[in-house]
C-alpha cells in the first residue's frame, strides 16, 4: 500500500504544512509545481529530501491561481489547460533530475482535481498532457471518476486513492463537503478505516453498508500538527498490521 | 555563422513581434519561458514551430517579473536565481520534447543579460542553474562579460553573440544606450556590419578604429515590421555572401 | 447617447488597442484596473487623456486572471469577489482623483460580465461592491441580465447598454457567438443598427422582427485598426443625425 | 508615543503573523496593500479590526513582488513605481473607507523601505506619490533618511521610527543585518530600549555612548509567537511608564 500527500505548497515567504514530517510518513509525495502554490527552491528542497528518503515524487499540477489556492474551478480552454500542465510537470522534472529522480506519477490538485473528475474537456486536457509528456506516467485519482475512465482509455495506469478521513456513499463517491458525514474525525476511526481500505479494499459507507474501495493509494493531509499526528497514526497502524508501505510506481 | 532572435514573448492575449517571420530568418530562437515573458500555448507553438524548420531552441530565461518585461534589475538571492533558470529551461525542455527537439542553450534575457555580464553572484547563479541542469548546454552572452567568463571556468561552452545594430567602444563593448553612437539605424550600416562581424569577426567601433568581435552569432530583433525587415536585410547579406547560416550548436 | 469602449487594456510592455484614437470616439472609457488587463501607469495615463476630453471613466473590473485576460469563469467565493471590486474600483478612482475626475461608474469585464448576466452570486457581489464603496455610482451592463436585476433591486441606477455589432434574438437577447448571425461585420449595417438602437430604442432580431432595446449606450471596440474606424463611423452617423453625445453621468 | 507593527502579510491561504493580537497591542498598523502582501479580503478585515479598536491605518506600500515579499530591491522606473505606490494607497483607502475610517499614513516596506532611505529617486518616487494623492499623509521612515529628507523638503510630514531590538550605530543608524550587534534579543533590554527612546529619545549604541533618537513612533514585529509576546512587554513597559500610547496621526 502506498500513502500520499500534498507538500511544497509554500510560496516564497508563506509556508503551508511540515514537509518534512511528512516526508517521513508517505511513500508518494504530490509536489506542487508553481502554479497555484510552490516555488522553485521549494520544489528543489523537496524533491532532494523525498530523493533521500526513497519517497516517490508525483506532479501535483493546478490552476493558475495563487490567490485562489488552486481551488476555485476556471473555465479554461482545454489546449491551454493541457499545455500548462505539460509546463508543470516538465518544470517539477528538471527538479527532480537534479536530485537524482523523476517524477513518477501526476495528481491533480484542488479544483483541477474535483473538475476533473466530473468534466471531460479537462479530464481529457490532463489526460492528453500526461501522454504527451510521458504516457508512462501514472495518474493518481479517485477510482470510477471521469479522469480515471479516459486515462484509462488513453492507455495511462490509473492508480486509485482513498480517503480514510471523508465519508463515503453507497455509490462509493464522496459525501460533499456540505453534507453531513462529510469528514471523519475520530483518530481512530480514521486508522481504521484506512486499515480495511489497505486490507479489505472495503470502506464503511455513511449508511453503515459497507462498499468496494479499489484503490493502491491512501491520501494523508499535513496543514496542521493535528493532520501530521493523524497521518502517523495511519502509518503505524498499516505498518503495525504488517502491511508494507511502498511508492506504487 | 548563426543568427538568433528573441521569440515568444508575448503573454496570453499580448502579442509582442512576429515570430513566424522571424523564424523564417534566425538559425537559432532564444524562447521566453513564462517568468518575463511567454506563456506554456506560446512556448509549446514556437518550439514546434522551431523544430519544423531546424532553427535551434534555446531558454531564454529571465527574471520572474510580467510587470517589467524582466528589464528591471532584481536582487536575487542567488540560490533562488539558479532555482529558477533551473524551473525555466526543464519547462521549455519540456515543450521541447514534444516538439521532438530539446533545448540547445541557455541566453538571459533583458535585466538578467545584463546583470550576469557584470555581477559576480548574478553569473555564478545562471552557470549553477546550466551546470546542475545539463553541463552540455552552451551559454550565449557577450564575449568577455563576466557570465562568459565564470560560464568557460566552469567548463561550460560559451557562445559569442554580436549586435550589428548597436555601437561598440573601442573596448569591444557596447556604447551604452544613454551615449551618443548607442545604436546603429541605416539598414546598409547594420547589414555591412554584420557582414563584417560573421567574415572578419571585427566591427567598427564608435573612434573609427576596428575591434575584434569574436562572435559565433548576431543577434536580431523582431519586436517592429521594421526590425523584421532589417532582419531579413542581414540574412540576405549574409547567404549573398556566400556564408552558410546554421545552429551554433 | 452615451458611446462607451473598453480601453487600458495593455499590461507592462504589452499594448492591446488604440487608446487615444478611442477617447476621440467615445464618451465613457472602462478603464481596466490591474487584475485581467491595465498597470498603474497606463491607468494613469489614460484616466488623465480622458479628463481632458471630458470622457467619463468606468471602473472595468475582472476577474484576478491576467494570463486568461479575465475571459475564463472563474468560481469565486462571492465575499473574495466582492472585496476584490472593491479594490480594483478603488485603486482605479485615486488614479482618477489625480487626473482631476472620479469613477464615475462600474462595468464588468469579459467572464464576470458574462457571468454576472445569469450567475446570482456573483452578481450580487458586484452589486455589494458598488454599494460598499459608493452607491452613487452606475452600473452599466446588459438590460434585463440578472446583474440589472440585482443592482436596480439594491437601489443602483442601471444603465443599459447595446452592442450594435452583435445579433440579438427575439427576446431581446444576444445570439451566443457560437451560433449563425451571432456578428454583424457589414460598417453600414453596424452604423444603421446603432441609429436605430438610438433614436428608436429597437433592434432587429436575427427573425427579422424587430425587438425592443431600451439603452443608453453602445458599446464600441477598439481592439483592432478596423474596430476603430468602425467605431468613428458609428459616432458620424450618430452626430450627423442630429444626436448629442455625451456621458450617461 | 506610538507603536507601529506590519500587519495583513497573508496571502490567499497562506498567513504570517497573528494579526488580531498585534492589533491589542500597537496604535499603527501597517497594512500591505497587495502587490509583496496581502489581499483585498485580508485588507477589508484588518481594516474593519483596526477602526474597531482606534488603530490608525498606514498604507504599507511595497515592490510588485510576491514570490520575494518585496524583500528584494527592484530597479523601478521612478514614474511607475510613483505609479504603484498611488494605487497602492488609493486601494487600501478603499477598503479604510468602507470600515468607517482612512488611510492615515504611508511606510514603504522591505527593500523599498531601505532603497528609499539611501536612494534619491525611489525616495522621491514615494514622495512624489504621496503628494498626488494627499499631500495631508504622513510618511512614517528612519529620521535622516533620504525619504525623510526629500519628503520633508516636499512639505509632507515626516514622522520618525526607532527599533528597539536593533543596534544603533553611534551615527545613529543601524547597525547592518550582517555586523555584529545589529539584533538585539533579551526582551528585558528590549523594553527598556523603547522606555528610553520614547521617554529620553535616546538609545545606547553598540559603542556604549548614548545618541540621541528622535522618534514618534516604535516598530514591533509580529511574525512569530516570540514576537507577539515581546511587543506585548514593550506595550506594557511603556505605560507602567506612565506613558500614554496613541496613533501619532
Amino acid at each position: 500500500m502506498d500513502l500520499n500527500a500534498d507538500l511544497g505548497e509554500g510560496f516564497g515567504i508563506w509556508r503551508l504544512g511540515d514537509d518534512l514530517a511528512l516526508l517521513d510518513v508517505v511513500t508518494s509525495a504530490n509536489v506542487a509545481c508553481g502554479f497555484h502554490a510552490g516555488d522553485p527552491t521549494t520544489m528543489r528542497r523537496v524533491c532532494a529530501a523525498a530523493a533521500d528518503r526513497g519517497v516517490a515524487v508525483g506532479a501535483q499540477v493546478g490552476y493558475r491561481d495563487l490567490a485562489g489556492f488552486g481551488r476555485r474551478r476556471i473555465d479554461y480552454d482545454p489546449g491551454e489547460l493541457r499545455d500548462e500542465v505539460i509546463y508543470q510537470i516538465a518544470a517539477l522534472d528538471g527538479m527532480c533530475r537534479i536530485a537524482g529522480t523523476r517524477v513518477r506519477y501526476v495528481k491533480p490538485h484542488g479544483a483541477l482535481y474535483n473538475t476533473a473528475a466530473v468534466d471531460e474537456p479537462q479530464a481529457a486536457a490532463v489526460v492528453s498532457a500526461v501522454t504527451d509528456y510521458d504516457p508512462t506516467l501514472p495518474v493518481l485519482c479517485q477510482p470510477g471518476s471521469v479522469l480515471a475512465q479516459i486515462a484509462a482509455g488513453a492507455g495511462l495506469r490509473v492508480v486509485g486513492e482513498g480517503f480514510a478521513d471523508r465519508g463515503y456513499l453507497p455509490a462509493g463517491t464522496l459525501v460533499p463537503r456540505s453534507a453531513p458525514g462529510a469528514l471523519v474525525t475520530a483518530e481512530a476511526e480514521v486508522a481504521d478505516r484506512a486499515l480495511r481500505m489497505a486490507v479489505e479494499q472495503v470502506v464503511v459507507a455513511v449508511d453503515g453498508g459497507t462498499v468496494a474501495c479499489p484503490v493502491e493509494s491512501i491520501c494523508l493531509h499535513g496543514d496542521t500538527p493535528a493532520a501530521v499526528a493523524l497521518a502517523r497514526r495511519v502509518r503505524t497502524t498499516l505498518t503495525e498490521a504488517g502491511l508494507e508501505l511502498a511508492p506504487f510506481t
